[in-house]
Parts: C-alpha cells; structure tokens; sequence
C-alpha cells in the first residue's frame, strides 16, 4: 500500500506541486468582483456625502405683515446641517466612504492571502456599515418625506414647495447613498460565498 | 505502513466509529447560541412592533380662540399611523419577528445537518433583516427627536410636550427595536464563525 502511494506521489509529483499552488491561490474573479464592490460602496458613498454636504438653497418668500399692505420678500435659507438626520446621514456616508477606501487598500495588500482572523473582522466591519447606512438612510428618508408631504395631523407643513432644489439634492444623496448600501449588503452576503468557494 | 495502520483501526474500530459521528455533530454550543438568538429577535420585534401598534393617546388642549373669553377645551388625538415614519417602522419589526419565528424553526428543523445552500439563504434573509430593521430605527428616531425637540429653521414645533405618553411608547419601541436589531446583526457576524467552527 505504502509502496503503491508513493510510486503514483513520485510519478506525478512536479504536477501536484503546481496544482497545489493552484489551488490555495484564489481565483481572479472573486477577489476582482471583491475590489469592484468596495470601490463602487467608496464611491456612492463619498457622492452621497458631497451631494448632501454642498445642499444649501436662499430663496425669496412673499410674506404678508399687514392685509393693507403689499407683502414683503424675504430672503430664507435652507441648509444640510439644520436637520440632524440630515448630518446623521453625512456622518454615516462620510464613515462608510472611508472605511470603503481603508478596506479597498487592505483587499489590495492582503489579496492572494487566506487570513481568517482578516476575513472574520472586515465581513464585521462591513455588516456594521450595512447598520450605520441604513438608519442613515431611514432617517434621512422619512425627514424628506415630512418635507415634500408635511404632516396635518402634528401640523408640521411641507418645505419642499419653497426649497425644491435644495429638496431635489437631498433626495439625489438618498439614491446614491441607497445605493452604496446595497453594494455593502452584497458584500456581507456575498464575501462568505466568495471565500468558501477560494477555500474549496 | 498498511499494517500498522490497519491494526490500530482494528483495535479501536468501535470508538472510532462513534468518535467520528462526535465529530459530525455540531457541537450544543454552536446550535443553542443561534436559537438563542433567534428567539431574542423574534421577541423583542415582536415587542417592539405591539408597543407602537398600541401606541395612541387622546388629551385635552386649551385653545385660545378669542382674547375676551375664556379656552376653549379641545381633545386631540395621536395615533401611531398618523406618521408614515411609524408604519414603515412597525412593518420592519412585523417582518422581522414573523422571519425570526420562521427561521427559529427552520433551525430547529435542520440542527445537526450542514446544508450550505441553507445557510447561504438564511444569511441573506439575516443581512435583509438587519438592513430592513436599522432602516425602520432610523425612520422612527428621526421622527421622535422632531416630536421631542421640534425644528425652528422649518418651523416644525415639538409634540411631545402634549402627547407624552405617545412619545414615551414611541421611544420603549424604538429601544425594543434596536435591540433586536442589534441581535440579527450579531447572527450576521457570528454565524459564520459558528458555521465554521462546526465545521472544523
């Protein structure tokens, strides 16, 4: 038995060697469409956070003092950060884009490596991302939504009417940020597929 | 070599055999800490989504309609679908809770055997809930802290003066909710750790 084993190891042993190497090493594919989605997170998310970050519109408003007199215009300004959900949402994108770019760099440097303790820490990384982008989001969303809407039962009015295009600008950073999320969804769902797959 | 190897099995064939299927058992720990997060999700979402489906509470307002006479008394009311924020809020917790039954089940159902297309699929079903759930959060705690502190830039006045029983429901909700969330995130990050572990 022992003597069979090792006549059939020593006849194909430069082959095995190479398929071995083969083997361990992970294929392009998984680790590319790895590199693919953090890139495309990193870059929805710094979009969202510039989008949402520059939003600020001044616009003109007739408002009646007196019923005898015309209605004097003013001038009101609307900006990003005079809704706290609003710069809860830019924290939230302005992290997820920097860990997108810190973990693209760290897949780069670690690519062709099986490290598990690495494995294990970036799919809790990006799970926590997944959380923090989400309510982000939720947040955002529903704050927009009492803008284009209001509410007649807390009688909050709608802003939207006066300030579309700063409205506009807001719902642009939600898609994009939407978006950026779902790429790290994928990769929480995906990146234990992928790895498995490297291992088999 | 052969005979070595066939003589120790020989001797300890039976243990062996039982020692093998040890191995092929997931160990108790594994299994437990999973239902036992399963059934916290499903719990306190389920909690969560009752505390704001019972959530109303009708007060008296005086309202001050002429100077010369006296207010006049005015029941308002503050139901927990007045706010879109809070459907969507109680909807995410509904669909987790009634996931988390499920899948507690299924898990149930399927201790003991490693089906890989299995745990891919409740991966993904863990990474939407948790997705869905933060979304819910973010919705509801964006709302509340307009309800507590209002918004003088867009003229938002806070509710939470009058309706306070409301805004404390609202709030032991949102608590409920981020905890189970906080629960479907750690069986994202742990069950892969679990499921290799098990494995090994």
């Amino acid at each position: 038995m022992e003597g069979r084993g090792k006549a059939i190891i020593d006849g194909v042993e430069g082959n095995y060697g190479r398929d071995e190497l083969a083997m361990k090493k992970p294929p392009a594919g998984g680790g590319s469409c790895e590199l693919v989605l953090r890139f495309l997170g990193f870059v929805l998310t710094l979009a969202a956070a510039i989008v949402v970050g520059t939003d600020k519109q001044t616009t003109i408003v007739p408002i009646k003092v007196v019923d005898s007199l015309p209605p004097l215009n003013v001038a009101v300004s609307a900006k990003w950060h005079y809704l706290s959900a609003f710069v809860y949402f830019l924290v939230a994108n302005a992290i997820a884009c920097t860990y997108g770019a810190i973990s693209m760099l760290l897949t780069l440097l670690n690519r062709g490596k099986s490290k598990v303790f690495w494995g294990t820490l970036i799919t809790i990384f990006d799970a926590l991302m997944v959380a923090l982008l989400f309510s982000g989001n939720g947040a955002a969303t529903a704050i927009g939504v009492l803008g284009y809407q209001g509410n007649s039962h807390v009688r909050w009015k709608k802003v939207c009417n006066v300030f579309d295009k700063y409205c506009h600008q807001v719902a642009a950073s939600i898609i994009l940020s939407q978006l950026g999320s779902l790429v790290f969804l994928l990769l929480v769902v995906l990146l234990p597929i992928l790895r498995s797959r490297r291992r088999s």
